[in-house]
């Protein structure tokens, strides 16, 4: 196995999700020098605080000057922006990647920039609703899955081998597949728990009023608007259609319970169980 | 404070919440004498070889004989003709509570059957997606709230003791007002579970694909379908009023992707978010 780098790796980004890359790596076995850089200085001083970065760079040009391997982990359009900055200033050869939930934009805007083969795309499967690097945690990445849109083979086998040593596990996909299936499978939760907030908002129900449950279904829309307005901008078509096919189901839902039609509410009920109880 | 029962305290169902107040109750200070009674012969012989119940009666006749306090913790539609049966064999002054997540049809059934200010409605938000008493655990109850339906005066505060001495915190409220409540608060969490599962299903989304973020947006879809269609079957009509926002939330959500109208869909996260922050 490769090692993670041969050189400093830069973290573009120190909230949640590089935060905790920061931390995982500061505390692995192989410890490679780390460079951060954060827009806000709170998340920057607290990961230097932290120890969990060796140094924070004065400009997105510091942060990768010498850096073998270049880690995004910003928002989707900082990503996007960020990504084509980089074409100046990377050292030859830095390997770059990004931790963003959508694949296909990240990679037409590396390719754009001439990273063709050194962008290796990442998607981690784990995150928090809460965001900064005060919501960062050392154990954010263990047993979590990466999805890797692969470059060259070389650059391939040192993302995925950064993932290794925090604990996760790297698993290559397509970028348009893997777009299409988060779409549903993370991009449609994440909108169903606005929704549910928007509803219950509009219900007079407080988040104080929920159990257990509900809190557990409203989790989510605290995630940083920020955040998911720009992946739901440049979702593929399958979100909306994941949208309408879930608002057709609820008010499918409606009409029974009003109908009365307890042999159809109950393979309602059933279907999802059966569903979820799927290994 | 009065105590807890002053004779033997009859759990009828020893399933999740059932099971979950007889083991609290065996492990409290103050143990009352706790008779179980289950249809599910597999329940019954786990609390008792848990030591959760001091006897399994052979009957519900059996089960309520000598007790002072009855427990009905059964579905709604099992409860409502448990209340009713139990008139005919209840000890005199004997109190009966049923923890069934809409209050409404319950009191009526109990008035019906001359239960009336001997009969208390409880109601604990919390709760298990998973059934039996294999799912029960002594601190499912610590630190709950639980709704309260008053009878008289001594039977309630006999009612909100025996919470109290599981850890929980009862509140009293009136049947009609908690029943909205519910199918906003409850209610309409768990239909967006399953509907979302079965929104995901359509889409050829397996469990395995989601990260903590959908499963916790589809935990709900595993609960017991037996529960959920008695209560969608007596809800108020809040529930469907809740639904169909819902659908109209989430319809709204994917037209305002669909025109790339990001400033809309910036002030819905926006709108979520807020509401979620509320404390």
């Amino acid at each position: 196995m490769p090692a993670v780098a041969d050189g400093p790796v830069a973290i573009l980004g120190l909230g949640v999700m590089g935060g905790s890359l920061a931390q995982a790596l500061a505390a692995s076995a192989d410890a490679p020098e780390l460079t951060g850089w954060d827009t806000s200085t709170e998340s920057a001083d607290a990961a230097l605080a932290a120890g969990a970065v060796d140094r924070i760079a004065r400009s997105l040009a510091d942060a990768v000057e010498g850096a073998s391997l270049v880690v995004v982990a910003l928002p989707l359009e900082a990503t996007l922006r960020t990504v084509t900055e980089l074409a100046e200033v990377r050292r030859a050869g830095a390997i770059v990647t990004d931790v963003a939930s959508l694949k296909a934009p990240v990679r037409d805007a590396a390719h754009r920039a001439g990273l063709a083969g050194r962008w290796v795309g990442s998607h981690p499967m784990c995150g928090s609703e809460d965001s900064g690097f005060a919501a960062a945690r050392a154990d954010l990445y263990a047993g979590a899955s990466i999805w890797i849109v692969p470059g060259t083979p070389d650059a391939t086998a040192r993302v995925a081998a950064l993932w290794r040593s925090v604990g996760a596990h790297p698993l290559e996909t397509d970028a348009e597949e893997h777009d299409r299936r988060m779409a549903w499978a993370s991009h449609l939760p994440q909108a169903t728990a606005n929704a549910l907030a928007c509803a219950l908002a509009g219900g007079g129900v407080l988040p104080t009023d929920l159990g257990p449950g509900g809190r557990d279904m409203t989790r989510l829309s605290a995630s940083s608007p920020d955040m998911w307005v720009d992946l739901f901008q440049h979702a593929p078509p399958e979100l909306v259609e994941g949208l309408r096919s879930l608002a057709g189901e609820i008010a499918a839902l409606a009409d029974r319970i009003e109908q009365g039609d307890v042999a159809a509410v109950r393979s309602y009920m059933e279907a999802g169980r059966s569903w979820k109880g799927q290994s």
